[in-house]
């Protein structure tokens, strides 16, 4: 195989057009046996392969810097220079990241996980180069739905500002994870149609040049179209039209379906591991979208991400005008939510906790300062959940549940999970954001009230003395392992539900301080700015002493979880020892 | 005067146009007596004076809703619904607040302080109104600079998708508080000079229906534009090219200078409380100034708001290059400043307190996780700046201090805040943000380090016993006035500075346990996910208690920061009661 012999970029350069030809050919093979082995993203690197091999084969990486937005379309990129054993060898696919990882080669030059980054950063390689006197193109890769993000839009905005060369390479796939959404994605089409000739340009509105390349498949139209902007002296948009998936008939044919996979059969693309129990995600949309029917005030808000909370094709079109897609644009959603609150509607703005802190401002200003009563629901709070470093689902708790007027609720189990859904979209006091619990639902014979609006009271499950423990939402469990390990120890402690992040139960705290000597905390997330320390410092004038649990402070990456939860002495047995060495047990 | 008898728009619409222009001379100088008895916004506020008027001949508020982008132009739409006293009468001018407020009006739809947030947010009352099967117009009104902002561009692009009616009004006076920055703005000057009909066009772009009304300060033209799209049923843009400042000689003359402004006297334009004293934000620019001239890879950064750390438009000039004005863009500049540092460039962007908050994602993602080492000078942040509930400076700690791999800093004095403003900037392991301090400048004669590499080290600034004070940036002086009241009461306490706000000091902690039965913390911010509930949970399992200071959480509007400090304890006297009612003192 060709490939085999590509070391460096400087390997592509040699290559004849029949060899580049075979080169994408081979890729495309590797990256299909790869992904139905290990998973990943399906669709994004399919279609880029060509525009890999051509900025290769044109440009000079290192000196010359390509920077993908998201960075989940860099396989090609990471088999090109100098990581090729990660896509031939079955025992090495996780010497890579799924990501671009400056730590793995010069060729990488940020971490991106998030969406809409590529033309800032890019931009700020751009003109750190002019400020040291250096030279070079600056490549930003973009596409697949990220150009609707805010940070995208300031960073296209700005970069006309930059007299000097910046190539932002617009990766037009046609859609975001599931179908675009958004009136610029109308013009990205037009120009499509028109082969990039239509007067209404968005990216010459914004003040730039602009190219397009009709064939983004077509290595030979790339290398020409590239070589036509290679050192240019102003920034300039270069237009490609590429196939999302290319090369892998079922990921040509269900785009949303083959942007990312779990591991699959080539042949018949079935999951080789399907996932059949009920989850929380399954379990929201399936409850709204009965409510939906119900009450046409009621609608769901996703930024992008349908399929993270099960929102499928046929579901969205069951929901009709009450499913809003807005893109990737997690600000908007959250303002729209207030105004639709506001308005009077009942909006249910689903997001996954990672994506949830690119709208904090809208958070706090947009939503919580006018108290509006839109439900958010945070998907995949945990440490166990997304294990890449930008993808982290630690964040949440210090992030929502320090904003005023926000009421953040953890549920334990599938009922009250249910009951204070239903609450919250009732509710009309204030905004309340939910923390979904994480994995298969589990259900609980214990008794779960339907208004949650007295704030901030704990449930206490058992009552004991000595110990207690305030064990939040998906640690809930965790709690009950700790309270039957004490047991055994001849401790009967009190094991409390705290149901509400937001707020500190103060009434209930200052009547454990008669016959308590330990309140240890338990979270799902990061301690830093978390629910525990909230209790530490309730209890930091009495004599009770605390103990916090969650994960230290970090940026954890591709961490196997259960030794994730070890190393942050999250497992019942190191807990009680933690206990019992700080409070001799009887 | 007319204008004393409009008690609300239905007396707006009955007058003659010779009556509404007579109306738009008493609204301007009314404006203008009690701004500069008053201070407040005066560039925007002048210049939407005839649009706020022909606004409510046309449209039947409150049924019609017009929501306001950063709102700070909202006066005169204050003063013709049913709020004239407090711009009549000097007594009443703190009857409102600066921005648009729901509870002094139907008039009023959302709090709105920050920028860039009119169209989401008036999208969902569009969303709202026909999820709900109602009626009306909804208007967003945006423009001054806010266009950049990555929200009011993700709105402008969902706003294609609504098939209802849905009008924004995009004021276009030419500038931001300074000088408009971006390709956007270019756009805008063409369509202005081809009285809209170039074929380059952003809104257009975006999905938009579109009109440009040349003369924006004419009733008639305004009257005339709005009538034709009333009622219309679909999103529209409506251009107008109006005067910021308009009526004020002075204001129309230096736009930047009179976008806001503390009282002055009306005919000279002077300050009336000029405040002469060397201020932090002073002493930083012209001391990057001075050393950008030494290194032309230092740059400063400003997202719209050069004024508030003094880089006046001499400066901006000779600073040249090295200094960037990327717009109302705050995602952008962060990513910006992690790019330009990756690039080997030493950026260092200066951001309110309230605004940095605009960037969450972009310090976690951008900057923090690929650890590139910028500078992040964190303005204003303090419980006695800005005290209008949008603008709060209170919770840039718990905002910053939770990241991993951020070095969040705060200096106590002149000497320090220099001292470490020069190390971070050199500095090449973390990002650094520093929290600068507030006010007049304050010198010490303690000996300042040059070099903070050895992180979260704490300085002992005075030793005792007992009693330990944790005294953070501005605080620091109410720390020593605490350990003097101890004094008087025979109790030695230990001063601590604790420099670091991201991260514990564990091994002085710890060294503080043998002979002290209680730590105090003090900052000057939010207490929720902050500073002091860090050393609460240090403390935790051991014997000595903790009591932590700040501001407790809500969102505080318009208080006076004597009253609010009173209110949350931190007062010398108050911290010393508390100590003596936890710690019999002897």
């Amino acid at each position: 195989m060709i490939i085999e012999n590509i070391k460096s970029p400087s390997d592509v350069k040699r290559l004849s057009t029949k060899e580049l030809k075979q080169l994408a050919v081979e890729i495309r093979s590797l990256l299909i046996k790869k992904l139905s082995h290990h998973g990943g993203h399906c669709g994004p690197n399919l279609g880029m392969v060509e525009a890999t091999i051509a900025m290769h084969y044109v440009f000079n990486s290192p000196q010359d810097k390509i920077v993908f937005d998201v960075s989940h379309q860099s396989y090609p990129h990471k088999m090109l220079t100098g990581r090729i054993e990660a896509f031939l060898n079955e025992d090495h696919y996780d010497d890579v990241s799924g990501y671009s990882e400056p730590s793995e080669s010069d060729h990488d030059h940020f971490v991106i996980g998030h969406t809409s980054t590529s033309i800032s950063l890019a931009g700020g390689l751009a003109k750190g180069r002019d400020l040291k006197g250096d030279k070079g193109n600056i490549i930003a890769v973009i596409g697949d739905g990220s150009l609707s993000g805010g940070e995208a839009l300031e960073g296209l905005d700005w970069a006309a500002e930059l007299n000097s060369n910046f190539i932002i390479i617009v990766n037009d796939n046609q859609m975001s994870i599931a179908e675009n959404h958004g009136g610029l994605y109308r013009n990205l089409e037009n120009l499509r149609k028109t082969n990039g000739t239509c007067p209404t340009n968005l990216f010459r509105a914004m003040g730039l040049d602009y190219i397009y390349i009709n064939k983004g498949n077509d290595i030979e139209s790339l290398i020409e179209a590239f070589n036509r902007v290679k050192d240019i002296d102003h920034p300039i948009v270069v237009h490609i039209n590429t196939l999302k998936g290319k090369g892998y008939e079922l990921a040509e044919k269900d785009k949303e379906r083959w942007h990312w996979s779990a591991p699959f059969d080539i042949a018949s693309g079935e999951l080789l591991h399907p996932f059949n129990a009920e989850t929380y995600d399954e379990l929201t949309t399936s409850h709204l979208l009965d409510m939906m029917k119900q009450d046409n005030t009621l609608c769901a808000i996703t930024a992008g991400t349908p399929g993270i909370w099960n929102w499928t094709p046929e579901r969205r079109k069951e929901a009709g005008s009450q499913f809003i897609d807005v893109g990737i644009a997690e600000e908007h959603a959250v303002a729209l939510a207030s105004g639709i609150a506001k308005a009077g509607g009942k909006p249910v703005f689903g997001v996954c906790s990672s994506f949830i802190q690119r709208a904090y401002d809208q958070l706090s200003q947009d939503l919580c300062i006018n108290d509006n009563p839109a439900t958010i629901l945070v998907l995949w709070g945990s440490l166990s959940t997304m294990t890449d470093v930008t993808h982290l689902c630690h964040f949440d708790i210090p992030l929502l549940s320090n904003i005023p007027n926000l009421v953040y609720l953890a549920p334990t189990n599938r009922e009250e999970y249910l009951a204070m859904l239903d609450w919250s979209i009732d509710y009309k006091e204030h905004p309340v954001a939910i923390r979904v619990p994480v994995g298969a639902t589990v259900s609980t014979s214990r008794t779960v009230p339907t208004d949650y609006s007295s704030l901030n009271k704990y449930e206490v499950v058992e009552r004991g003395k000595d110990v207690a423990i305030l064990a939040l939402g998906n640690f809930f469990s965790l709690g009950e392992r700790v309270c039957r390990l004490l047991e055994t120890q001849g401790i009967r402690a009190t094991l409390i539900n705290p149901r509400y992040i937001s707020g500190v139960d103060t009434s209930l705290l200052d009547s454990l301080v008669q016959d308590h000597r330990l309140v240890v905390t338990l979270e799902d997330g990061a301690l830093a700015g978390g629910f525990g320390e909230k209790i530490a410092r309730h209890f930091g004038s009495t004599e009770v002493k605390t103990l916090c649990y969650g994960a230290r402070k970090e940026f954890a990456d591709r961490y196997s979880p259960k030794e994730f939860l070890a190393a942050n002495r999250l497992v019942d047995t190191m807990i009680v020892e933690d206990i019992g060495n700080l409070l001799p047990l009887h």
